[in-house]
């Protein structure tokens, strides 16, 4: 094994250049093992086993800086850079992260989980090396997909013109985390073919012929050329046009290749981009024709390809998704947008279904969200079906766009609350915190699956701005209503009643509260439990009449515990002059790492035993 | 005149086109008049007299849409759907609006204020009118500048592919707010030139002669041609790289030109750029001379072009600006950043004292932040100068980029707080409660100028992330330390002893808190006052300890109170178990319209009388 003999990348630039595909074989060897047993982002790190040799080989990091975009595909990177030992802990509780982290090794020039953002750092990184005097290589590696993303085009406008020296790797796999959309990426994955040549070399000449002079006439031959010449561009053009040089496209799998392109580019100067071509799932069969499913995955057969049977609750993704296109069915108005994330959110059941009311933006979530309300300023309905810590990146547009104008927007919010292995760039925990204050904003969360399928109906008979935040994963298994009913607005519902204290809990902590309720019970305390169902408006006759009875009330929220669904509710009682005892569990002002769901709320204390202990404190004290 | 005819677009439209360019004059001195006597935006709006005389007299809204992007152009588009009359109200305390909002008017078919929006929101109308089946027209009107922010691109992506009927048009002054930047930019202002094109057609013609065949060197030769061709690239290639038909450039001053090509465009498919070059301030020669001084002005005299005098007191803008290259000229790691606004934030200073380390970045918040935190993860020290509202577009960057990575970002929050004439679009009224819950965060705002500058210098120690917000416009005056000295951080200051309450304020709120309590003092109610001046993090001791002394707590921002500074003191009392009394005074939950800053915070009961009496009946209730 040649790996084994890889500690840090010092021991990788000792081989000999023929050894670099025994050992690129060997790294997606151990890739498949490991992540067929841990889950996590197979077909990117199996896209970029030689792309990442090659960087590591010509550049020399911590001195050099690669960042990479999102981070999803930095696995070969992590095993290179003194991480192998440690690699199946891989988005395992305490181990290593599943993406790039500046705490994780020296390597990691910048931490990410989003995407796009890698031009706009690495061109901070190359400003800082100018400035310094100091002469090291900036690599910034991002997807055609990421491209989309208007922070990608910020940061590729301002590097055209600073002209630092920064070197921007195009991963073209021509194929984000679904099928890429969007018209620049048509525009990248075009190729120049035989007879496209032809008739434009046949159009060329007959212009250069029957044009006899310059003078006045220059632009408007030029318009004509211009035009004639169209089908000349190819990507090298777009990004020269933008300040770039640009070199490609490349074999993004064939090592010499790659590594005479990198050796090269160490005394170049200015901003330059390298289009690679890769594919997606390289070298395993399944992951090469099936990439979306191949994405992110769980634990899987290796030999198969399958997954472990599921477990029987279908997700809440599922659930929206399949409700969503049942109330469409029935209402034309209703549309469906997602950015770049239609397997992810469930709207793949809409865009089956429904196609034409259907929109993928691309990685795109600023404009799906003022993209909705254009579409909602004309009498229609948009769904937006974003994952919460991404609609942090539209948190203008929920605001300047869609709450300002009251412009009716449902925003479906998956994965709010913990999500589990992705860690905190992924967390949604602070949702509540973020979205509470925007005025006429109406802000849910569901108990369980059923009660997110009546507040989608909810959502889409109230004529204003709608959120709704709902958990990453499988439901309870709870029996669906077949009837779906619009539920009353700003009205929770009473549970369970008790003497000893309110238990106020909202989404995916309501049930936990119950079970607390009724462990408590058997200890001779007796806890009231609320689902608050609303952030905003709070079910405030509810809330103050539970404060009231037990004058003691324990708030319980899977969100920041700064300005969250808890201090809504104190809020509240100090508004109303109540004087009651408060306690409010929640997520601490820090932020959580990865780990599995259950482990994280048991952590924080959010799960049933943590909230009735909780209680049971709360009630002794 | 003309202008007195004009009731609605339908008057425009029965006008013979000979008289256009006379009610452009009209309509010129009309505008000049009137924002010589109400301030308001001047050169954006003289330069679109004529394009938008023809947009209305080509186009039919409210059943046409046109979206104006950012919104600073719209007067004219007022003024001719019925507003001429109340036009001297704008920006005027209960008077229209300075930008386009739905509410006003129903030929408003979008509300803007911030940048960048106007193709995303048009696209949405576009898929509505689409699947309605309705033939009407939408177009986004968009400058050169606002064509740099990243959902602007976004926008134009997934245009280029929906191939829905849009037209853009390119507003191109070459001329953000400030001047423009970016290679973008650059690009679509590149012209042609005889010489350029000459040399071009003779490389041309030596490639078309000498490659005798076509085959396997194809794409060599592509390369070849395509570099030769690069001069030949326009503004045309590249929109239609994207997926748009062009057309362009035209004299937006023409107004035969500019009738002539909508008219033909109103059957026109699909996506389609016009590409206008217009002139800003066109007409008046002070505004087209100087045109950053004429973008927003106050009221001036009209034939000098001269504003009133200042008021005595340097703006927070200016002592801010000052004060950080006083700062940086001793400290080499400091770099400043701005979004295209170094006059509006202040940092003309730096980047005429220390251009090296100035970046502006273009109308880019996201990217604005992350290239900060590119910086910083390299050694520097680098200060993001943004409004408040705008670091909105932003709040993904400060917490993936800047947070989570504890990177040393100080982040400058001008205009925070309500900013006045400019309205709901521009108030930066939620960032206290839309960042205080990140972990890792200091967040500051000082009391008066003096104070800012302290603030800036702890800021600059702390290795953390850092927000400081304050407030718009002039300070009080107050005399400026020689010294600069870090604050101890999470630390207040008791700046009064009171027995009857203790009032806690931040920020702007902490002047009139002291003048409250000195009046309440004169009616026998002694306040204790605080100058919070950390948000985050708050500092417990000096507040548990006043709240204890006093019993009552009046907290006081210039913030919205939901999950505000009021909340954070609200979770500390709750957290530390303190049962004492508390009004919380702040921005309810609605959007606050425009208006004097003295007249909103008279309105919201934040001044000091307002703040006196709340007190008053607080420690008698």
């Amino acid at each position: 094994m040649i790996l084994e003999t890889i500690q840090s990348p010092d021991d990788l630039k000792k081989l000999p250049l023929e050894q670099l595909p025994a050992l690129a074989a060997e790294l997606r060897e151990f890739l498949l093992q490991t992540v067929s047993e841990t889950g996590g982002h197979l077909g990117s790190n199996l896209g970029v086993v030689e792309l990442t040799l090659a960087l590591h080989y010509c550049f020399t990091t911590p001195k050099d800086k690669i960042v990479w975009d999102v981070g999803h595909q930095a696995y070969t990177h992590k095993i290179l850079t003194g991480r192998r030992d440690r690699f199946p802990t891989q988005r395992q509780y305490k181990g290593l992260s599943g993406f790039p982290k500046r705490s994780e090794s020296e390597h990691d020039a910048f931490g990410v989980g989003h995407a796009s953002t890698s031009i706009s750092a690495a061109l901070g990184m190359a400003a800082a090396a100018s400035l310094d005097g100091t002469r090291n290589n900036v690599i910034a590696v991002i997807g055609d997909g990421s491209l989309t993303g208007g922070i990608a085009f910020e940061g590729l406008n301002q590097a055209g013109h600073l002209k630092k020296n920064l070197i921007v790797v195009l991963n073209d796999n021509e194929m984000s985390i679904s099928r890429n959309v969007g018209a620049f990426s048509a525009f990248i994955s075009r190729k120049m073919t035989t007879r496209h040549f032809r008739e434009l070399k046949k159009e060329m000449k007959e212009l250069l012929t029957n044009i006899p002079s310059f003078g006045k006439d220059i632009l408007k031959f030029a318009r004509r050329a211009e035009n004639s010449l169209k089908g000349f561009l190819t990507p090298g053009a777009l990004f020269e046009a933008l300040g770039f040089d640009y070199i490609g496209p490349i074999d993004g799998h064939d090592l010499p290749g790659l590594i005479e392109v990198f050796s090269n580019l160490r005394e170049f100067d200015g901003p330059i981009l390298v289009h690679v071509m890769t594919t997606k799932g390289k070298g395993y069969h399944p992951a090469e024709t099936k990439p979306d499913k191949f994405h992110g995955v769980g634990a899987f057969d290796l030999s198969t390809g399958a997954a472990p049977a599921k477990s029987a609750a279908a997700s809440y993704t599922e659930i929206f998704g399949r409700t969503l296109v049942e109330l469409a069915e029935k209402d034309p108005a209703i549309v469906a947008i997602t950015a770049a994330m239609p397997d992810g959110t469930g709207l793949n059941y809409f865009a089956e279904a429904l196609p034409e009311r259907f929109f993928d933006v691309g990685i795109a979530e600023q404009h799906a969200l003022c993209f909705a309300a254009g579409l909602a300023a004309d009498g229609h309905k948009p769904v937006a079906a974003i994952y919460s810590s991404f609609v942090q990146r539209g948190y203008d547009q929920v605001f300047h766009d869609i709450c300002l104008q009251n412009l009716p927007v449902v925003i479906a919010m998956d994965r709010g609350g913990l999500v589990g292995d992705d860690g905190p760039t992924h967390h949604g925990v602070f949702d509540l915190s973020y979205l509470r204050h925007l005025p006429g904003l109406t802000f849910m969360a569901p108990k369980d699956e059923n009660e997110l399928r009546h507040m989608l109906k909810t959502a889409l008979e109230l004529r204003s701005p709608v959120a709704i935040r709902y958990p990453r994963g499988a439901g309870y298994g709870v029996p669906l209503d077949r009837h779906l009913t619009a539920l009353p607005p700003g009205k929770g519902e009473l549970l369970r009643e008790g003497a000893d204290l309110a238990i106020i809990a909202i989404g995916s902590t309501v049930v936990p509260a119950l079970e607390a309720a009724e462990s408590l019970a058997k200890t001779g305390i007796t806890a009231a439990v609320v689902n608050a169902r609303f952030i905003k408006p709070l079910d405030e006759e509810l809330i103050l009449r539970m404060a009231t009875a037990t004058g003691a009330v324990l708030t319980v929220e899977e969100n920041a515990l700064q300005g969250g669904f808890g201090s809504a509710v104190l809020e509240l009682l100090q508004d109303k002059g109540l004087t009651v005892r408060v306690k409010r569990l929640g997520i601490p002002d820090c932020f959580v790492e990865h780990g599995s769901q259950a482990q994280l709320r048991r952590d924080l204390g959010i799960d049933a035993e943590g909230i009735a202990a909780a209680a049971a404190a709360f009630v002794k004290n």
